[in-house]
C-alpha cells in the first residue's frame, strides 16, 4: 500500500522543487510601494520595535508565523536520518499549517543532534517566530529540549510528537469508551512503548483520570523497583496503580486488558494475545507504517475497535487533526491578554472538545473527519478560551 | 521627505501583520494528496535524501530558498537596534526578492552578536536553504562572518550591504566615467566611509582598474603608515597608488578629484569642496537616509553628475538592482555544473553588464530602472554564464 505512494510521491516533490514557497502579502510595482515595504518608511517600523520589543507580533511575520524544528534524528517512523532528509517532512507539516488553519510555518532543520546545540540555535533564532513546534527530535532528549525551550523562551513551545500523537490518542480513546459502555476509573490500559508518543499519551490519560495503566517498554513490565527508568517512566508509574509483579511481558499484561495503546514495534501484538483480553477490546495499533497488530486480524480475534496511523483503515490517529488548529488558537491567543501556558490540561481538553464533535459515531468512526474544516476552530477556540 | 512615510508605513505593516507569508505548492483536499504531500509517501523522499543529500536541491525547499540573515547590529542607517527590530527590513528584502526574481527568501535573524555565535547558528540552520544572504550586521566583523561561512558552508554566501552596494556604485560609477569622458586609469577618485559597503565598493574599483583612490576614514585621510589600521583597509591602500602626505582630511582630499563616492556621514561635504574639484566631478553621496551634501546644492556647486540612496532624486543607486538577480543566478547555477564561487570578478561582470543595459544614458539616468523586468534576467545570467 504505501509502496504505491512511493513514485507518486518522489514525482511530486522533484515536479514542485519543495512543497511550500514564500509570497509577499503587499504589492511592489513602483517606487511608492518599495517606499512604504522596504525603504525609507520601513526605518520607522524598525524603530518603533525597538521601543517596544512586543510589537514585533503587531507589524512583522512574527504575528503569524512559527518554526518547525528538527535535527532529523527520529524522521517518522524511519530513524535517525539527519537534517536535510527530515526536510520534506516539515514542508508537509508547513503546507499543513497553511491549509488547514492558515498558520505560516518554516522548517528549521538543525545540522546538530547535541541538546544544548539545539536549544542555543533555537534560541537565537526565535525573534522571527511566533511559536516553535519541535518535530522528529528523538526521545529522551525531547523531553528536555521541549521543557528548556518553554522556560527560556517567552513564546509558546509544542513537541508535536508528543503532545498532537497524545491529544489524537486520547480523543479516540474518550470516544472508544463510549461505544463500549467502559469507565475511565475502572479499565485496564496497557501502553506498549514509553518514547515520547507514549509518555504523552500516558499523561494525559493520567490528567484524564484513568489509573489501571500497565507499561511497557523495550524490557518488559514497568515496576518502581527497576533501576533503569528514565525521569519521565518513573514519574509515570507513580502515578498509576500499583501493577501485579506476576506480570512480566506484554502477553501477560494483555489478559483481561480493556485497551490495548502501542507506540512501539510493528507485529509485536497476536491473535492469541487479542483473544486473551476483556470483552469489547480497544486497540490502537499506532507503529508506522506497520501497526503492532493488522487490523484484519484483530478485528477477527474479537477486537471489538481497531485504529491505527494509517489513511488506508478507519479510525485513523492522524496529528494533524490537532497540531493546526492548536498553533492557530497560540498565535490567535498571543495577541490578546488571554494567552496562556501550555499544560496537560489543555490537551485533555482539546480532547474532549473533538471527541464530542462526532455526532455519527461508531466503531469505524471514533475520530473527526481530517478534511471537516470545523475540527481546527474547535481545537484554536479550546486554546483561546 | 521621508517622513511621508512614516504613517503609511506604520499602516501598512499593521495592516498586513508582516510582508511575507508561508504557501503550500501543492493542494491538499484529500487522503490522497496528505499520501503524496505527508505520510505514507514522504517517506520515500526522506530515506532517498538520506541516500544522496544533494538530492535536497531536487525535491525540498532548498532549491529555490536563501535565508536573510542578521542580527541587527547595523540596521539600514538607523543602527544597532537588534534582531527583532531589524525583521521589517528582512521581510522587505525577502518580498522584493520574491516579487523581483522569484527567490524565496526567510529571514534568519539573530538574538546574539557574538561573531562565533553567528557563524555556528547560519552553519547549524543551513541544511534548509540554497543560499545565505548576510544583511545589516556591523564592521569589521561582517568581513569575518561572511569570510568564515563562505570556506565552512557548502553553500553561496553574499553580504549584500557589501556586494549588492558595491556592484550598484561600479554600474554607476561606469556610466558616469562615460559621459565625462574620462578614462578610470587617469581619474583621483575619493572614497570617504570605509566600512562595509566602503571596503566592497573599493575593491570592485580596484578589480575593474582604478588605481588613484584616495581613502578617508572617521580619523581622516588614510596611509600605510597610520598604525589603526584594519586588515580590510591595509589591502586596500596597498592596491592602489600612493597618496601624496601633504594631503589630511576630506576638503585636501578633494582639491582636483574626480570622483566622490561617499558611504559615511549626513551633510560632510561643503560646495566649497565641490568647487575644489576637478571639471566634470561626479558625486556619490550615499548616506541614507540624509545624503553627504544634498543633490541640489552638489549641482549648484557645479557638480556634473549626482546620485545618492534616495528615491526622490534621479539616479537612486539601490542594492535592488542586484541582489535579487545574483540569487537568481546562484540558485540556478546550483543546480548545474557552471556553479562557480563568488568572487570580486563576478561583480564587477554584473556592474558592467547592468551599465552597458543602459541605453538613454544621461546625467539623470546612469543607472537601470529598478522596475524594469530585464534587469534580474541580466544579473542573473551574468552569474551562470
Amino acid at each position: 500500500m504505501n509502496h504505491d505512494y512511493n513514485k507518486g510521491s518522489l514525482d511530486l516533490h522533484r515536479e514542485f522543487g519543495g512543497k511550500i514557497e514564500i509570497k509577499s502579502k503587499v504589492k511592489l510595482e513602483n517606487r511608492d510601494d518599495l517606499s512604504l515595504a522596504y525603504t525609507p518608511g520601513v526605518a520607522e517600523v524598525c524603530r518603533e520595535i525597538s521601543r517596544d520589543e512586543s510589537l514585533a507580533k503587531v507589524y512583522t511575520l512574527k504575528k503569524n508565523t512559527i518554526a518547525i524544528v528538527s535535527d532529523g534524528s527520529a524522521i517518522l517512523g524511519i530513524g535517525n536520518l539527519g537534517a536535510k532528509a527530515s526536510i520534506p517532512v516539515m514542508e508537509g507539516k508547513a503546507a499543513i499549517l497553511k491549509e488547514f488553519a492558515g498558520v505560516d510555518a518554516f522548517p528549521i532543520c538543525i545540522e546538530s543532534q547535541d541538546i544544548e546545540e539545539i536549544i542555543r540555535t533555537v534560541k537565537n533564532i526565535a525573534p522571527v517566530f511566533g511559536g516553535i513546534n519541535l518535530e522528529d527530535i528523538a526521545g529522551p532528549k525531547c523531553f528536555q529540549i521541549e521543557e528548556r525551550l518553554r522556560a527560556e523562551l517567552d513564546i509558546p513551545v509544542m513537541h508535536d510528537d508528543q503532545w498532537g500523537a497524545a491529544t489524537v490518542a486520547l480523543t479516540g480513546f474518550i470516544n472508544a469508551l463510549k461505544l463500549a459502555e467502559k469507565n475511565k476509573e475502572d479499565v485496564v490500559v496497557v501502553v506498549s512503548g514509553v518514547g515520547a508518543a507514549g509518555v504523552a499519551t500516558a499523561r494525559l490519560l493520567i490528567e484524564y483520570g484513568v489509573r489501571n495503566i500497565i507499561f511497557i517498554d523495550s524490557k518488559g513490565v514497568i515496576y518502581a523497583k527497576r533501576d533503569d527508568l528514565t525521569k519521565e517512566k518513573l514519574e509515570l508509574i507513580n502515578a498509576v496503580n500499583a501493577v501485579d509483579e506476576s506480570l512480566t511481558d506484554l502477553a501477560s499484561a494483555l489478559v483481561g486488558a480493556d485497551v490495548f495503546i502501542g507506540l512501539s514495534k510493528p507485529l509485536v501484538v497476536t491473535s492469541e494475545m487479542i483473544k486473551s483480553m476483556n470483552q469489547k477490546a480497544i486497540i490502537f495499533a499506532l507503529a508506522n507504517p506497520t501497526p503492532e497488530i493488522m487490523p484484519e486480524d484483530a478485528l477477527a480475534a474479537g477486537a471489538f475497535i481497531v485504529a491505527t496511523g494509517r489513511s488506508d483503515y478507519p479510525n485513523q490517529l492522524n496529528n494533524s487533526l490537532v497540531f493546526p488548529g492548536f498553533w492557530r488558537g497560540m498565535l490567535d491567543a498571543q495577541n490578546s491578554d488571554t494567552y496562556k501556558g501550555i499544560d496537560n490540561k489543555i490537551f485533555v481538553k482539546i480532547a474532549e472538545n473533538l471527541a464530542a464533535h462526532v455526532k455519527d459515531i461508531s466503531v469505524n468512526k471514533i475520530l473527526p473527519d481530517m478534511f471537516d474544516k470545523e475540527v481546527a476552530n474547535i481545537v484554536a477556540k479550546t486554546v483561546t478560551d
